[in-house]
């Protein structure tokens, strides 16, 4: 079994207005230290294998069918071995 | 400075239909091996500062304050020094 | 066929962190007359269905089932019959 | 007063992974007759005003400034005059 964590970012380059008004509200809070903010979703999957190669595989395909939009997004994926 | 990771999660025993809607989606698309899917978000901030437990509280603060609702999140922090 | 949108909103008293976000940034860029800010989650769907009552209670049973966490949230649905 | 409601949707022709997901799901629960899913975000503002075109324009310039990506995303805004 793994543990596989699926970190979806918006491009470089995509405007990121969630980000844009987690940063703002910061700074208006007095945060003013703050000086840059990005949201970015996760998803974290139990899946069933042996390999890491395979497993890494299966879930880089899960993101291009299901889990992102290659226009827009990037992501990354970790593995982690689980019992 | 140092980026500052958050990763916000739902609670333990607090439902995720999102991560529920993942979960169906991928057993449907035929990855019957995935057995659990869970969502959650994260804000990478940029923020100044030279004392790493001060950087910290500091975020900690703006979870408590802004960025989480502590009834029904967890929430996760990590540090990492930069230029 | 009918569209139906479902509107899923945190249940009143549950802190919305989102939405106090967009309340503080708003007022940081002098929007001084924005008193409060509520973010919610919209799905529209199209589906199949000729009798009004039936496709409400399919929809309804697809929000407990997948789409709302009875717990925190509330929803609304909205059908449009369309051709 | 006025309550403000701003729907922002992702432009046609940009892939919508999550409405994807929630189709994908659906189906798999066994709602065939659902054909197509979307999922958008709004914003509910609470907002002071007398002048309907005043409020309206400060409202778009908000999406423009904050909410919204006009990369990707389309927003509509509805607003009604409250006590």
């Amino acid at each position: 079994m793994y543990n596989a964590t699926v970190i979806i970012k918006l491009k470089k380059g995509v405007l990121n207005p969630e980000g844009r008004t987690v940063l703002r509200a910061l700074n208006h809070l007095g945060y003013d230290g703050v000086k840059d903010a990005k949201t970015f979703k996760c998803v974290e999957l139990t899946l069933e294998g042996d390999n890491e190669n395979e497993v890494y595989n299966k879930v880089d395909d899960m993101c291009k069918k299901l889990l992102a939009n290659p226009v827009i997004h990037d992501y990354e994926i970790t593995l982690k071995k689980i019992e």
